[in-house]
């Protein structure tokens, strides 16, 4: 096989590859994290970059201009290595692999929220801190000729006469440290006992008294982002909180493409996928125990909470049948499994709960969410969306909960947006268009020039477009206003309309927004609003009946009600009826790490769901086609709006 | 680091290893197994290699004479590496890596033994066969729209309706299989249900009806060999069986070497020692396997009898403080481990379970010996005697057990003997010697030229020289009779006969016994006959009250009883009371196997035997000084054998 050397530029990294080697593969080998939402199937356009110098093969695409073909730009999906390479990776093709950008201030938000959760519940209920791991702390009498009972046999004996624990389980791990543990430490030692299974074991064997230190892991595994506290199990404090992309974006952008990927090359993308959302989540616990200073092996209990698809993946169980109808996954409820199952960095006999699934589409970030959200014990009849990669809805209150996930797709995310983007540095995050000049200002996070628009940037920017009548309520762009910002392309005769002109910008393209842009926006947001609807009318009511609505996921931080509303995506009831309650599914995991009743609960949660399958409900898809208008077909639902537009 | 490339010869092994390495750890690491009984410390003179061509430096040592030292005759573990080496390897250095000679012949016996035992069983208590694990067949309905629970939850409900199984554990290696199973093979699949530490557990899924093929297997971990049997768990057919060297002789032969050689290296040499038994047990199910046509995967359930140290190295927990007074093993009920924890080619989520040890001396092997002796539900007073590289005794009958271990030392399998080998072929088993001409006649195994002489051919020898006037009742040989095969080192004084001249041998060396050997022979076998004598005399008995002896362990399926008796190792009781077990270690795990109460019963008899520590039981010293003659010091005891000798 003829080997050719690819270097990647600015990073300098350098590969050695077979000829033939599709070249997004190639980056992923090198360790560079080019995006590409669509999982590589040359339809998303992200994974552009230039080749300087090298031969390659490649697919015809449209999501190239002339131009920029001929500045030597590249879909990387559709290119094969034929000789040595350069590479250039323009910067908007990278995924951001560090920390998300505003990490400080999510930190500080997740640690309050966290906090909150706690004290909430120990209050309202009083909650007991009761995890399923405990530490117990032994003196043995050395052995001598007349007591020579084995070591395992003078644990036993002890912890019966002291703890009254009558039968335990002495894991492989602990027993190979027993020995040594004890001598080296005059016969004083603490246990580690994990409940798991119907059984009592003994995970951990160490030496002395280290009864004040019990620490675990709550962990969201989003399709987009993981998010990782470390947890003091013994006052249920957040020691520290962190959060990174999942690696697995560089597979695809949504769950759909992550299964489709996963499905490919016979188990080794499966395996690979796991190993990266592994990895993401390894990178964590080690830079935070490093922070804090403790060991790994003292994470003694982990719960994780992510949709159908990421938990499948986690577990390396094929999702295949998650997307083909009866969309059926393997699991709902999974037992807790070891830690070095997962190959996580922790105690390798730690247990790994993963909160359960309802349904193929609604998973244990949601039945996390939902325990989080306190609507299980609540009268208040509750609206709880999930807006991250994909929309879960939860509708109900502590009697009934019913439950549904709409196609949103990515596209709050910036998925199937020309220019759309993460919530991360560069991101245009707020818009606001004049109402004269129809000009723009808007926001950078991170304040950097922009590099694309996020979620929050593109509900703004379309909410602005329809009320300065840059755009009709179809979601077409007003070619008569005849200002620079508007153009029309003459092949496709579709128009757009430009946010940021090049030289504004860090990546010196136009930020525009296209009439694509709009019917893929339009259409999620139709998806989550219809899927509401129709939730809300399978119990014989309507949204006047709502009484909360309960904002949970990525886009829900930044997210503003007014603009959401005015384009349709939440219905239009009183302001004071919205609450966001940011990453719910982590908070749940946090409540099911702190407590065995929060555990048993959640798969109460779980069992009381009751999942409609919108795909062939009955109405769903009339209800989907009237969403697809500004705000809506019926816009008597929507009074201020009606009002914004003077009509 | 400077590189030396080591031949060995005549293999035509090259290995590249750093100047100034142990040459005895080169040929180990070249996959060269030299015998080393004493685990490399220099005392057994057993590693003896030619170095052709080289240079090295070595220790001093008394192991080889002036003429070998001249031949170019080194032990390989007194020896490093200086420079590039041409290393000739003598084939009496080699252990026989491959199977045990006999395996044809003992293969025989043991499937006679173990189908005898298990008839035994059934007839005379009517066991069951009730083994850990079952098979169930299920045919789901597939899923719709309407019944879209998960694959996980589809199971168990049919397990419910079907085999009233109320909650049941599915391990991450089945949950992986679920999906493609179910759905490539139109929902009809086998569960392997396990049961072990309080949980009903999933360990494996096939697809179709697999119901007709359950496997297990039993395993006896010897010191010196293991023995596998692969056997059919639905009706306790032995379908295969096989035996070879424990790998870890290369590490020194007896329990202690082998916890010396554990100590070093800060728990590499703990991990290779559980590598290469676990290495020698894998040899053999992969030729079993595929001898049969089963996939290993399809082992669903294992049961190990060893020795404590035996068992603690398969566990790879630190087995030091056997030796160390108070003498005290971490485990005495070791709990059931998945197979993946040991790397054994099995089914990984198959359950080991070890026999119980009874303390640092008294391990699985004879537990599980006991309990295919069978002396726990007789009346009979029975002695137990089971005399493998170490000798464990055991006094009885259905209402008390009395048990101890003796410091035996290796030598009844040739370890520290001058000429001492293993059972193996060129083994001389057996020895007459003419009472006028003082000329020997012996048997060689395999019909080859003999290499050394094996625990039996030393019984008989020193019984013959007794009973020829060679040798007095002290173990010294009678100078004065000045025959060519009597000789007498200058320098020491010792005298040694001449067994077989170099002419006759494999070797062209003399094998020959010394007094020294005599010296250590005689110490085994005193202290085998005062461990009995303690033991009975405990109970307020004494031989004569002995109904029966079973000899069990890897001497016993050689041993002569007369010779036994002349020399002192076997009380001189009637012919009629012995019996031999052949290896009741083995018989045991297939027992416990196959059996769940048979597990209870040995853990049972593990709590029910009373260990008595001979090295502070008062009286045993004398009693042991006593035993150093032959046969005995009180010849009374030994009517027979004062017959013989014409007193």
């Amino acid at each position: 096989m003829e080997k050719c050397r690819v270097t990647f530029h600015p990073m300098g990294k350098v590969i050695e590859v077979n000829k033939g080697e599709n070249l997004l593969n190639v980056a992923r080998k090198a360790g560079i994290n080019i995006d590409a939402p669509c999982g590589g199937k040359g339809s998303c356009g992200k994974c552009r970059v230039i080749i300087e110098k090298g031969e390659v093969t490649t697919q015809p695409t449209t999501e190239l201009t002339p131009e920029e073909k001929a500045m030597g730009y590249y879909l990387a999906c559709a290119t094969t290595v034929e000789s040595d390479l350069e590479v250039k990776v323009p910067i908007e093709s990278l995924v951001e692999t560090l920390k998300i950008v505003d990490a400080a201030e999510m930190k500080k938000k997740r640690h309050a929220v966290l906090e909150n959760a706690l004290e909430e519940r120990i209050r309202a209920e009083g909650l007991n801190i009761s995890p399923n791991v405990k530490k117990v702390y032994l003196e043995l009498d050395p052995p001598n000729l007349d007591d020579n009972i084995s070591d395992l046999e003078r644990i036993k004996r002890a912890l019966r006469g002291q703890e009254n624990i009558d039968d335990v389980y002495c894991t492989i791990n602990s027993m190979r440290k027993l020995a040594n543990t004890l001598r080296n430490n005059d016969w004083k030692i603490t246990l580690t006992l994990s409940n798991a299974n119907n059984n009592l074991e003994i995970i951990n064997i160490e030496g002395g008294n280290t009864t004040d230190r019990l620490y675990g892991l709550a962990i969201d595994i989003g399709t987009t982002s993981v998010a990782v506290c470390l947890v003091n199990l013994l006052n249920g404090a957040v020691i520290e909180s962190s959060s990174a992309y999942n690696a697995q974006v560089t597979c695809g952008a949504d769950v759909i493409s992550r299964i489709i990927y996963a499905g490919k090359e016979e188990g080794k993308n499966l395996n690979q996928l796991r190993k990266l959302v592994v990895k993401s989540i390894n990178e964590l616990i080690v830079e935070m125990v490093d922070e804090v200073g403790i060991s790994p092996e003292e994470i003694s209990s982990i719960v994780a909470s992510g949709n159908t698809t990421m938990t499948q993946l986690f577990l390396a169980t094929d999702p295949q049948y998650i997307r083909l109808e009866p969309y059926i996954p393997t699991v709902t409820y999974t037992p807790p499994i070891k830690a070095s199952n997962f190959f996580l960095k922790a105690n390798p006999e730690a247990y790994v709960y993963c909160s359960p699934n309802v349904a193929s589409y609604v998973g244990g970030d949601i039945t996390a969410g939902v325990l989080a959200s306190g609507i299980w014990q609540s009268e208040t009849i509750t609206l709880f969306a999930d807006l991250g990669t994909n929309g879960e809805i939860v509708f109900g209150n502590k009697d009934w909960m019913m439950t549904c996930a709409c196609s949103a797709g990515p596209a709050f995310e910036g998925g199937e947006i020309s220019h759309g983007m993460r919530a991360a540095t560069g991101a245009i995050d707020h818009v606001s268009i004049d109402r004269t000049s129809r000009e723009p200002k808007y926001t950078v996070i991170g304040e950097s020039k922009p590099k694309g628009i996020c979620g929050s940037g593109l509900i703004d920017v379309i909410s602005e477009m329809l009320l300065s009548g840059i755009m009709d309520r179809r979601g077409k762009i007003v070619r008569e206003l005849n200002i620079p910002r508007i153009r029309v392309d003459e092949e496709s005769g579709l128009a757009e309309y430009v946010l940021a002109w090049a030289e504004e910008t860090e990546t010196n393209r136009d930020i525009t927004i296209s009439e694509v842009d709009l019917d893929n926006f339009i259409r999620a947001k139709g998806a989550v609003y219809s899927g509401c609807q129709t939730l809300i009318e399978s119990m014989g009511m309507d949204f006047s009946m709502v009484e909360k609505v309960l904002i949970a996921g990525g886009i829900g931080s930044h997210l503003a009600i007014e603009p959401s509303v005015v384009i349709g995506l939440l219905p239009d009831i009183a302001d004071e009826s919205f609450s966001f309650i940011g990453n719910s599914s982590l908070t749940g995991s946090y409540l099911i790490l702190l407590s065995q009743e929060m555990k048993a609960k959640v798969e109460e949660i779980a069992a009381q769901m009751t999942y409609v399958e919108l795909s062939v409900y009955p109405g769903y898809m009339d209800s989907f086609v009237s969403s697809l208008f500004l705000p809506h077909t019926d816009l008597e639902a929507f009074p201020r709006v009606k009002n914004l537009l003077g009509e």
